[in-house]
C-alpha cells in the first residue's frame, strides 16, 4: 500500500524544479514496464503523446506558469471514455480498436489543464459485469482488482499513475478503489460531465480514482471548472486548491444492504476505526439510535436489486441494437440483461423511479442531523479469482441515492487493502472531502490527504 | 395545405384491406419522386429497406395482427438520429456518410412497432443554425422550411410521409412545423428517449412532426411504450389510442419574447382564432388580466438569449474536440459559438440555470389556473430565403420551460401556413393533446385531429 505516488503533494518540488513532469512520467513508465506485465491494467498506452505533453508541462512549471494543480500529472482513462488519440473499446470485442477521433468532455478538460493522458485502462464489458480483460489486483495477482473501473484502480494502486478516471452506476469506482487500496470518488449525480463517455444510465457518474484526496479533488476540479457537470447540472464546485481537514462532529453509520454479507475481518477492521473516531470525540449513531436512519436503511436495503432493475430498463438501448448487430460478441450476461429488459414495461419503470425517489428523500431527511455517513468501502478484501469482480452491496447505496461518496484505503482484511467509505449530502461534495480529510487526520493517514 | 396524408385516420381501411402498407408506401415513393427534386428534404433514402418493412407490415395487417397503430407507417428520421441501415451526417461535412451501425432508441422502438423507416432528413449543422443543405419550403420554394428539423417538416408538409422525427433545443420542431403546415410536438423535457441522437443539451427533446394529432401521438407512444424517456425519466405516458377532444375551459395567452417581433398578418390571424375560441365559451386571459401571467412573461421574455447562453456552455463539448479535429469543416457560426463558450465560467452557468429554474417555477404557478397556454406557432410565415431558418422567438419559451408544446397548422400569413401553438403543464402531455384536439374541433379542422 506504499506504492501510491501522490502528485499534488509534490507541488512545491514541481515549483522549485526538484521534480519535473518529465521525470515524474519517466518513473511512471518505469513502473509500468515493471508491473504492467503482471497486472494488465492498460488496454493501450500512448507513450509518445504522454512524453510530448510532459515536455510541454515541464516548460510551463519552469516558467512558473502551470495551467492547474494537475499540470503534468499522468492520468489513466477508463476505456469507455473517448480519447482523440487512442481507440475506445468499451471492454467489448464489438468496439475493440474503435476510433471515435474525439476526446470526451473530461479528457478535453484535463488536457486543457495540462494533464498527461497516458493510456486507456481496462473495463468490464460496457462497464457492467463481464471482464473480457484479465486484470489482476496489484496486491495479489490471484485476486480481482474489482470492476468495472478495473484498470484505473489497478494502475493507481500499483503506483503506475497518480490518478485515473472511472465511472460508477452500481459500484464501479468505490469497490475497485477499496480492493486496490486507492482513494475512490463517485460525485453527486451529474457532478462531472459524462459527455463522450459510454455510460448513459440515470445513476451513472464519471469519477476519479487517485493516490490521495488532494489528487482526487484536483483532477475533479480541473475537469468541472472547464467542463462542468452533465448537461443541466452545474457540476462539482468549491475551491480549486484542496481545503483543510474538517473534523466531523456527528457521523451516521449505515449498514446498507452490504453489512449482512460483510466478512468478519472487515467488520472487525471497521469497528476498530469506529472506536478510534469515537475516542476522538465524534458522535456516531446508527439505525438502532435513530428512527430516521432506520427508515433510510429500510429503503436502501435492496439497493442492488432496485439498481439492477433500473439499469435493465435504461440499458435496453443500446443492447437491443448491438444484439441485432453482433449478438455473438455480447457476453452471456449482456444477452441475459437484454432479455430481462424486453420483459419490462414503462409503468414498471415508473414504479422503480418512485422507489428510488423515496429512498433519496428518506436519506436526505436522516442526514440533516449528521455531517456524513461512515461505512465500509467494500464487503471485504478483493476475492480470489478473476472471473468476477466482487460484491457491489456496500457501494450501490451511494449510486442509488445519487450522493457523493469517497472511499479511503485505511483498513485491511486478509492482508489486503480495504476502504473506509464516507457518503455526503447531495451537491455538497466539497464538504465531504473536508470531512474525509478530517477522518484521515484522526486515523493518522496524512499521506492519503496529500495536500500541497 | 391539403398535401397532408394522415395514417392513423386510415386504420379502418388498413383493417379491411382497402389500404395496405405496401400501397401507402408506393404513394409515398411516388410523392417523393415528384416533389423531392424541388424540395430536398432527404439526405438518404432506403427504398429497398422500406419496401421490405412495408411487405412484412402488410402481412401483419392482413393477418389481423398489427404490432401497433403505426405498423406500416412510413417515418422519416432527422439526420442527427442514428440508424443502423443508413449513415448519420448531423448536417456536417465532418460526419457526412458516417455509419454508426446502430439504431437510436427511438428508431429501434419504431421498428419494433412495425413502422417503415424510409430515410434520413436534412438538419442544420448539429441541429443548430447553419444550413449546409438547401431544403426548400414545400409551399413556396423561395422560402425556408425552418430548422433545424428542416427535412422532417418539409417531407411531412409535402405529403411524402405522414410523420418524421425531429428534435428541439430552441425552436427546431415547432418553427419548421408552423412554416411547413404540419403538426409539431415537443414533449416535456425527458419525455422521449434521446439515446443515440446527437442532441445532448439539457433543454433538448426528441419530438414528432406529423400530418395529424393522432399520428403525432401514435408515433410518440409507439416509442415511449418501448423505449421510455431519457434515462431517469418515465417518458410520455397515456392511452396508446388517441383520446377524445377535450374543450379547454380556460386558456392563458402568452406573448413570450416573440409577440413584439410578430408580423401584423400573424397577429391578425391569431386574434381571429382567439375570438372564435372565446365565442365557443373559453375564457382566455393574458398578462394584463393576471399578475402571475405577467410575472411569468417577464421571466421568459429573454428566453432566446438565456437559452443560447445555456447552450453555449453545454455545447462547449463536442465543439472543442471537433474544433481540434477539423476546424475548417465547422461553419463560421459553430466556430463563433465555441469561442463564446470558452469565455464562459462554471459559476456563470450556475446563474443561468437559476434563472431558468425561476422561469419554470413562475410558469408552473401561473398555469395552475389554466388548462393550457395558447399563442402563435411562429412569428409569421416562413421568411423568403434559404440561408437562415427564421426567428425562434415564439418557440423557445417551451424549450426553456421544459413543458410540452404542440403547434397545429390552422392559421395563415402571406398565403403561407402558420401554426397555433399550445403549451401544457410539465409531464401532462396527454392532456395537452386532448386540449389541442378540443381547439381543433372549435376551429373546424377535424382533419388535423385524424383519429381512427
Amino acid at each position: 500500500m506504499t506504492d501510491l505516488r501522490p502528485y499534488v503533494a509534490r507541488t512545491a518540488d514541481l515549483r522549485s524544479g526538484k521534480l519535473t513532469p518529465n521525470s515524474y512520467l519517466e518513473e511512471s513508465l518505469a513502473r509500468i514496464a515493471k508491473r504492467e506485465p503482471g497486472i494488465g491494467a492498460f488496454v493501450v498506452l500512448n507513450e509518445a503523446g504522454a512524453k510530448k505533453a510532459a515536455e510541454a508541462s515541464t516548460a510551463r512549471w519552469k516558467a512558473g506558469k502551470p495551467l492547474s494543480p494537475v499540470d503534468g500529472m499522468p492520468v489513466a482513462i477508463k476505456d469507455i471514455i473517448e480519447t482523440a488519440d487512442m481507440p475506445t473499446g468499451q471492454g467489448s470485442p464489438i468496439f475493440e480498436g474503435h476510433k471515435s477521433q474525439r476526446d470526451s468532455a473530461t479528457v478535453f478538460a484535463l488536457r486543457e489543464a495540462g494533464a498527461v493522458i497516458i493510456g486507456k485502462t481496462t473495463t468490464t464489458e460496457f462497464a457492467a459485469s463481464h471482464p473480457w480483460h484479465t486484470t489482476k489486483n496489484p496486491h495479489d495477482p490471484t485476486r480481482t482488482p474489482g470492476g468495472s473501473s478495473s484498470g484505473s484502480a489497478a494502475s493507481v494502486g500499483s503506483g503506475m499513475v497518480p490518478a485515473g478516471l472511472g465511472s460508477q452506476v452500481v459500484g464501479s469506482i468505490l469497490r475497485p478503489s477499496s480492493f486496490c487500496g486507492v482513494v475512490g470518488y463517485k460525485p453527486s449525480v451529474g457532478g462531472i460531465n459524462r459527455s463522450g463517455s459510454h455510460d448513459h444510465f440515470s445513476q451513472s457518474c464519471a469519477g476519479v480514482l487517485a493516490a490521495s484526496l488532494a489528487d482526487t479533488w484536483a483532477v475533479t476540479r480541473a475537469i468541472t471548472e472547464r467542463a462542468g457537470g452533465d448537461p443541466g447540472f452545474v457540476g462539482v464546485t468549491g475551491e480549486v486548491d484542496f481545503s483543510k481537514p474538517v473534523k466531523p462532529k456527528t457521523l451516521a453509520f449505515l449498514e446498507t444492504g452490504g453489512w449482512k454479507v460483510t466478512s468478519d475481518g472487515a467488520r472487525k477492521a471497521f469497528e476498530a476505526v469506529k472506536e478510534k473516531l469515537a475516542k476522538a470525540g465524534i458522535t456516531i449513531k446508527s439505525r438502532k439510535d435513530d428512527a430516521d436512519l432506520d427508515a433510510a436503511e429500510k429503503l436502501i436495503d435492496d439497493a442492488q436489486a432496485l439498481t439492477l432493475a433500473i439499469n435493465a430498463w435504461e440499458g435496453r438501448w443500446p443492447l437491443n441494437t448491438l444484439h441485432e448487430l453482433a449478438k455473438d460478441k455480447l457476453s452471456p450476461n449482456a444477452q441475459e440483461r437484454y432479455i430481462e429488459a424486453t420483459k419490462m414495461s414503462q409503468s414498471q419503470f415508473a414504479g422503480l423511479l418512485k422507489r428510488r425517489a423515496d429512498a433519496r428523500a428518506a436519506y436526505a431527511k436522516a442526514l440533516a442531523k449528521y455531517d456524513a455517513v461512515v461505512t465500509l468501502g467494500a464487503c471485504g478484501a478483493a476475492p480470489v479469482g478473476l472471473k468476477t469482480t466482487g460484491n457491489t452491496a456496500m457501494n450501490v447505496g451511494a449510486s442509488l441515492l445519487g450522493v457523493p461518496a469517497l472511499t479511503v484505503p485505511v483498513l485491511s482484511d486478509e492482508n489486503m487493502p480495504l476502504g473506509l467509505q464516507l457518503l455526503g449530502k447531495i451537491d455538497e461534495d466539497a464538504a465531504l472531502f473536508g470531512f474525509a480529510a478530517g477522518v484521515l487526520s484522526i486515523v493518522e493517514r496524512n499521506d492519503l490527504i496529500g495536500a500541497a
